[in-house]
């Protein structure tokens, strides 16, 4: 496809200007962009019109129909996001470890912008400006490619944006916006290897595979999490309750979610009971193994194995009651997707132990798996969550968006 | 094909035990492979023996069978390279980052090992070991899936590695060998994701290409080094000429070696001359832009624009004459592979800005571009050198091999 190799060509001549640009400049842009976003709301709500009209028309559900939607909140929320990156420090430029070689070559390792980062992603608009913002911080140029239900609204927001570099003197083309929204863009997208340093998809299950499975380009995993919480023998009761309810419930739609509870055996009658009471103030359904119905009773639905495999993002919770945290470490070893896993208790030594045999982008310790998020984590803003080991894990911050260089400065030195 | 999804389930297996094994004992385990390669030594060698006699008789050149001969020497060299990463700091464990987050988790990032290491590569049976060694070391367990010149060799080097483990109560199964040395098994590994965390290429430009078209699990490409050397206006033209000579002359079939010299104008006349001079020691082929032929004369072949992509890997350098330093960069950046380049001024402010502009692994100021390897850099052992900016750039010792994790320690904290 001609067309995506003509966006490559030119946001790799883009990136080398920005990459070069200083923090003063690529902050400048930003508050630029910020300012014509906030001046240019309604003309970005006229087109966000245009995309709610059509999804109604092709029957999308209310759930997509609200993500797709743009009003003043969310497009100040969006300025806000912007500024709130300009706050964060550059990471561009840093000195990440140096030394003087026995030789005399003074050995500089430094960080630099990844290049070209291509984002592929569904119908949330939001994404087109807080990704961009990311990207033009960390000295990337960008290449999007989202959903066609929100191509009016993106394609507005990209113009405010492109303006707004070109104002600053950045070149435009650092951030480009992929209009052809055809399944061919996609896959030419992920083929665009020579041009693309990497590409993050950000949305469901279905995506985050396809990029996977089909691309040439470097990719880096986001989103997916079956995440566990093991209530260990000696846990504090309450405390449980209240994490698994929040974990669960506060909002089950996203990532850091809780989909599976495993529970000693010891503790088991005691503490279900308590779960359940806080579980049932959302309905939720309980897919239970044969101890767990036989406690919680009637309510539960039998659990199959493919629920021990679903990320259900709903009011829907497995439980199964485990011999001892042996199995719970087996159990999330076979299931984690290696997003987020917890283990609420008291023993220090199990404490320790879920801590090390677990292989997780975070493993929490009497805590909230809702908290993996690079707000949380006082990283500023994120791109997404890694749950790949490559590269990045975990919330992706500004730092995950560059890589780094040597710098080797000599006298006449050879080999 | 089953069998790459048996050796795939035994290594994940395996690594859990390795990613939790102690410095000590992985330490053990490097010390009593080396004693029980230098014990076995002969066994290897009349392995090896079985390959160069079948590769003799499928007519192999004299280059590939003198890197598939083991001798004593070279043997020697393999238990010396295992023992020396013994020394190497490990770098599982370390904890890189850590805050109290205001809500009270306690936020720590720790490296881990990345799981489950494939490598596949050619003709070299040293590469088994090496490879191996530096797994073992950041707690990986390793796929190895060598040439079929090699496959007696590997078999007997793979097979003491693994009894050397399991005398020291590691899993075995932490260093595999891939005995089917066919295409299919290359291309099955290729698509072994849920097994693998990564798949380093270590060999030629078709390898690593394969690899990256065909790969789902993710690649870190090595090796390829298009290596380009800038003589500015003001270089030092003895130095120019000593640089040029180690970078092309020193080992020209290493990825690092230099295959094309820009050379600004105004000291073209001057320094081309005694470059010619040294390269002349080694009966250097220059194939020279129409400068250059001017300049040097008839023994100049004229340059092809094939030529300036291409990684000679042989005496042939490709010169080229330009108008200015942004010429040069223009030139890089059109056809780098982004390994190691070089300017060789004693101008500050073209050193600072060749430092920045470049794009590459390692940007050299007044050097040989022959540095760029892991021993040199002080890293110790390495395992390839990274062409790619995800995850690691350039030389990649032991903290390359390794991911990391966050572990979040709270008394009840819900969001």
């Amino acid at each position: 496809m001609n067309m995506l190799e003509s966006l490559g060509k030119k946001a790799k001549a883009a990136s080398r200007t920005l990459a070069n640009a200083s923090t003063e400049i690529k902050n400048s842009a930003l508050l630029n962009i910020a300012q014509m976003l906030r001046e240019n709301a309604d003309r970005i709500i006229s087109a966000n019109e245009i995309d709610l009209k059509n999804g109604k028309e092709s029957g999308l559900s209310n759930a997509l129909l609200d993500r797709l939607a743009l009003n003043e909140t969310r497009i100040n929320d969006m300025v806000q996001g912007v500024t709130d990156i300009v706050a964060l420090p550059d990471p561009v430029g840093r000195i990440e470890r140096g030394t003087l070689l026995p030789n005399g070559l003074q050995l500089i390792g430094i960080r630099v912008p990844l290049g070209v980062i291509g984002i592929i992603y569904e119908a949330r608009p939001n994404v087109t400006c807080d990704a961009a913002a990311l990207c033009i911080k960390s000295g990337n140029a960008v290449i999007l490619r989202g959903g066609k239900e929100a191509i009016n609204s993106n394609m507005a927001i990209v113009e405010i944006m492109r303006a707004a570099l070109e104002d600053t003197g950045l070149p435009p083309d650092c951030i480009q916006l992929v209009e052809d929204t055809s399944r061919e863009s996609a896959t030419a997208l992920m083929q665009l290897s020579g041009y693309l340093d990497v590409l993050i998809p950000r949305g469901g299950a279905g995506l985050i595979r396809a990029v996977v499975e089909n691309s040439r380009v470097p990719v880096i995993e986001t989103g997916a999490g079956n995440c566990h919480i093991y209530v260990d023998a000696t846990a504090d009761i309450n405390m449980a309750a209240e994490i698994v309810y929040n974990a669960k419930c506060s909002r089950p739609s996203v990532c850091n979610a809780l989909e599976t509870l495993l529970v000693h055996k010891d503790i088991a009658e005691k503490v279900l009971p308590v779960i359940k009471q806080k579980l049932d103030q959302k309905s939720t359904q309980i897919r239970g193994c044969k101890k767990t119905c036989e406690i919680l009773g009637n309510s539960v639905v039998p659990v199959t194995e493919e629920d021990y495999k679903t990320e259900f993002l709903d009011y829907i919770l497995a439980v199964r009651v485990v011999d001892s945290i042996d199995q719970a470490i087996e159990h999330i070893s076979k299931y984690s997707t290696g997003h987020s896993e917890g283990i609420i208790t008291e023993s220090y030594q199990n404490a320790r132990r879920f801590e090390r045999e677990i292989d997780a982008a975070a493993v929490y310790v009497n805590a909230s798996t809702r908290f993996t998020d690079g707000g949380q984590f006082g990283f500023g803003a994120e791109i997404g969550i890694s749950t790949q080991k490559l590269h990045a894990r975990g919330p992706m911050g500004l730092s995950e968006l560059t890589s780094m260089k040597y710098i080797v400065r000599g006298e006449g030195q050879v080999r």
